[in-house]
């Protein structure tokens, strides 16, 4: 449930830069895409390559690592391309928090991509991507092995946008704002289970109903702390104290930037709603337990004072009037009426009916 | 319910800048105005001309679009005037949040305006407002096809007030300010249905207004989120960082300012006094079970006894003492009447009556 | 009720700086007071005359607006001073915030004054004060015809402290402490309103009381709108972005400020206790439900099981053992007396009683 | 209850720096020390003298005046020692938020001391603390006169620490500490007074128990308006914009700086452990209401049933099967017999036992 | 409990830098471990020798004090190396708040270690870290007698990492480093408690586990208070305003800023989760509440006319109509009946079943 204080708490007492086999399961695929507007080519390794044959005049080289499983890849990556072994740590180590760290040689950035799968109030899974943005060459990292980036690498190989004449800093970008796209395609299905929820609410409230906008709830909380940093990250690559983004880049940076305050305020406006319908069902709760109780007494103050009477008259004393007259029964049973009269009459006068 | 989320979550994947074809129902009107202290010419377009004859000293131009429809509209009017394809992109996907770019040649504007409609609680409607201000040159954007910019064009065409003496920027200040102003007769209008609603509360509460009191709360969630970021977007265009404002209207716009504050301040307050509504509901909600389940209380307290008494002297034993007595079945009713009276005393001394 | 959102409504489309016809009734007084160390005139006009003879020799001139209903003389002022058109309506508009503005020539301020009637948990009403601060001359705008200034007035006249020896903005200055000074009134009343409920609560709580606190807790909510943003309009002027405020009277505006946070920080109190007493009231709410349903639940326990046993006894099989025997009634009488002791016992155990 | 409020709204209108007779009971006491690493000289007035022969070669002069009863002294004080009127008004005024007012010859302060007694959940008295720190020269004032700066005296009289061989700066620093000391002392109490009543509410909960808990928690309204402030009072003092504090007494500044803070954490930490109290307290008394709405429900579910069986069989019809049975009353309590074990048997499966 | 409170209210009156004999039970260990690239020597002391012979040549020492109740020692090593008395107290002293003092010779940090113990929803014990680093030197002291330092000697012995190549500010690192990693365990712990808890809540919800949860949510108070101040501390580290820490340093200090937000960020989500946990809780309690006064009211609304009718034919009157007809009975049987199956029908109607 909690996986980063998971393995965090493993690694207590250990040296720092140690990396630990990762929990996650399903194997390493490494994808190695070399392009610029020219060409485009990729191959994927299930074992890592010796050394990959980049250099400065090679285009672009994007090595995307999907899934963190074996972790000898990432430190094998990282001895090859020279990061601080922290970084390497950080990157195996799933449960990060969102963080963008700026050095001479590279820019390194950890997000978090959110999916969503819809159960009882839905539930969500997210994987920590790490992003590595050297001059013209960007490494990634993906936590589970799924085909999150595919589309990105559809539009290179072909040629869509114009992604292939550009440099490495815009493929970063294109990155991230996928991931960020993500995010409205998560809030959208969030949004809708929030408008199933509140016609159900208006409709007969049940108890499943109460625990699965709980469970939302508790979902959204999880939400926010996975997006809510990236705010300040992207903030940060805005601010410009290094150049690993270009001037053109960052004008797209500023989009991406201005779509992670809409999703904040979405999920800020989430919490307001989810807390608004918990409030909306605790009043129609108790307004059905009052018309319960108002039955109940409605019920009691009418037929309690009709059994006393029917107990009175059917007591054994030998001597009690009006059991023998002719018209006793009849009488009784009038007044019997006359009191279930008043009784309605005092509850018609408080109005509950 | 949450366009933005689903707008941009079908872009999810896409290229930056790509405009898909708008959800918004109806055609676009496109309205070309020239003006200057002397002339007034005003045409509207249903297809886009080639393209606009406009230079420097031809006046003020306004160029509005109402209805976001035809997207096609908006990337030529783009590539016209050399916009950004982000900003054509912004301009042409409803939902997005105020803000403002200030660029060398122009300043980028989005608003949010709001409309509200009183059925239960009220709803709220709102659109998007671009605005691109030029140097002699205005473009506005509509999401709808409405009338809300007329009267502005009303006062330029009958030379109301000074604005046809002032500069294209007084022009983008008239239209803020129109947009600010409707806020106000919102904002009167829900204060109107607060008020009755507090009326309400005070004599019978039904559970209908709850349910309109929680609609309205949700309403001012939107309304919140429309309006938040305004306040710090004609901030930032206080701040003067680019020179498309001049001094004078400058001025003007701190009025709006002023106004976007008071709107905020107001939407605060409303969303305080909605919560103290639902506070009072609840108090006399609760009040009301307290008492119905003391009328409960006392019945079943009175009674209770009685009919326990009847039962007492109706049992059929053979030997029971005074069922023969002349005098027992008035003994047996002195009882039960007092002790009813104990009974009655008791409540009385509890302070339930 | 939101008088600002009303006037402001109306005003929707017209250009800025149109004087509406004010809501407000009452005359409009106009009180002229000149005044240096030895000499100092009032005059009072209820027209306008065509120009005040005020130059730079003259001593302090103190022009006092009392009832902005005739917005023919704010306007008249304006145009006589000099003041831009958006301040003239700020004056004449009932319901702005407080604030502050800077200009070469002048300061304007307007704060709200504050008055409290005792009647359901209070209501409060409010107006609003603008001042403009010449060099030598101190224009002044009340929303009402009533007497707040006169008690300076009266000091001026008398020659009490030393306010006849100081310059301009020394009057200023007391104006704005007579304002501040209300407040603490205010807060007195308020103060011992809440003492008195506060007591009520402790003994017998009544439904009018919570009604009478959420009424008390709502006039806050206006009060807090109305001060809050007076902090920082003194802070401002501390600031002394302009001259108009000489060091000496600097000191003073320090003592104000000091005396804003004091009343800032008795609301900010007043709504914790106002949320206290609200909690407290419902916990006893709660509690005295809970003893009812006790009482209920006892009465039940104890005669329930004994009105089945008589209900036994009374069935009409005719082969009933013990009925025809002598001491059956009395073994009856003894069974349920057992009964009715062992119920009582489970109740005590519960710890009921 | 609200000093502050009273005391200013009786000074509504009247010119800045007017001492009004105070509302504190009991006398006015001035004692003089003197004090060098040599000399210690001690007198005590209960009218100041005429002067006080202070000069630079004299020591160190500690005036401190226990009582702010008879302002006259105050005044004389004040005009001796040249301070503002606005100060010596200030100090006259009890219930002055804490505050630091740096000035060329004088720093100024307003501390306020708090003391607990503890009564049903506590109630707090606090006293304002004025101190003028000049050169060699400390002016002190207690609004009430107790025993509170006595220890210090002792620690002078008897060279106890070294505050003899220092500087003025470090008096005023002892009479800070001494305050913020007490702070521990109060929190301290309170503290335990919180862990009595954690034990009260494990146990069985009273009705006078809430009570005493909104009356602590609003007693930590009125600490915390007493305390808040402190901290950046004394954090401004750190920031040493004046030289009144040498550069020692900084370091033990710093040090008080710091207790401050926890003081506020503690009190901060008590508020959340008040509102965890009564949220457990409404925890449990809503249990207790469930299970005494159990038995209520059991017990009528099992013998409503029960009873009308009795009902039935009572019934006076001359035709009726199996009253004249031999077996029919075993019969008919048997039938009885398997109703209560069925309705047991329901109540079991809805776990209410 | 509240152990700074304590200790610091005893020291009320008493002159700064005094040392009171400490509650902590337990001897006090010292232990001198001296190393370099090539050696590491170890000495444990449990008196304290007469000086340590440090020279700026005898490569890197460490001297660790387990337990502070001898203050005698603390006072010793404090003069040995001459730390300022207020900070020989703040060591003696438990109950610190986290805080970083920085001086010309040396960093004094304090920073809080916490243990979980798992009984009824936990509990947290705490104790205090004092760090003190001067070039090749460290002083460390801690509250109790414990083997948290004890992996990092280990580290250092078996020469495991490189922390022997490195200087003093590493090992500084990697105690702080030690602390924040136990603060992950601690989290996981309490993160699988949460686990448990919110299963248990949606099976049945026992008033036992409220307690818990609310003693959880008091130990997060504790712990927060504990850990919040840590952020702000390595902060301030890291702005790097002494030289006490070298570049290399510093990167890995940024790790454990990295962590330090994250344990916070973790600690926020936990306390929103058991806020949505005992809501979750109010909500179920509600629940059942209502379902079993539902039970009540139908058993009530079936049964009281039945019973009623039954007393009514069971009176005792000479002349009742169809008491003597032979069907009389088997009629009264069905409009009991029809009655009974009406009330069903109602009760069917309103969904109560």
């Amino acid at each position: 449930m909690y996986p980063p204080l998971k393995s965090r708490s493993r690694k207590a007492g250990l040296p720092p830069g140690v990396l630990m086999p990762s929990d996650t399961k399903g194997g390493t695929v490494v994808t190695w895409v070399n392009y610029d507007q020219e060409k485009f080519t990729e191959k994927v390794y299930s074992v890592l390559p010796e050394s990959f044959p980049i250099d400065k005049s090679s285009g672009i080289n994007w090595i995307h690592v999907q899934g963190i499983a074996h972790s000898e890849i990432i430190e094998s990556l990282g001895s090859q391309f020279k990061l601080h072994r922290l970084i390497t740590e950080d990157i195996a180590t799933p449960g990060q928090r969102p963080k963008v760290e700026e050095y001479d040689r590279y820019v390194f950035l950890i997000i978090r991509s959110l999916d969503y799968y819809e159960d009882h109030g839905g539930h969500v899974e997210d994987e920590q991507i790490s992003i590595v943005l050297f001059d013209n060459l960007i490494l990634s990292f993906q936590e589970k092995n799924n085909t999150l980036f595919d589309s990105v690498r559809e539009r290179l190989r072909l040629k869509r946008g114009n992604m292939r004449k550009l440099s490495a800093d815009y493929l970063a970008y294109a990155l991230i704002d996928m991931i960020v796209d993500n995010y409205f395609i998560l809030l959208d299905k969030i949004g809708g289970n929030l408008e199933k929820m509140e016609e159900h609410l208006t409709s007969y409230p049940k108890e499943h109903l109460v625990e699965d906008i709980h469970n939302l709830r508790r979902e959204m909380i999880f939400i926010r702390r996975s997006i809510w940093p990236l705010r300040e990250v992207i903030s940060r690559l805005l601010r410009q104290e290094s150049n690993h983004f270009s001037k053109a880049t960052l004008f797209y940076l500023r989009d991406v930037y201005d779509h992670a305050i809409q999703v904040i305020d979405a999920i800020e406006m989430f919490r307001d709603l989810i807390a608004g319908m918990l409030d909306l069902y605790r009043s129609s709760v108790t307004q059905r337990l009052n018309e319960v109780i108002k039955i109940l007494t409605i019920v009691s103050t009418v037929f309690c004072p009709l059994t006393f009477l029917t107990g009175l008259f059917g007591m054994n004393f030998s001597y009690m009037p009006g059991l023998q007259w002719q018209y006793g029964f009849f009488v009784a049973i009038g007044i019997m009426i006359i009191v279930a009269l008043c009784m309605l009459g005092y509850i018609k006068h408080k109005k509950w009916l």
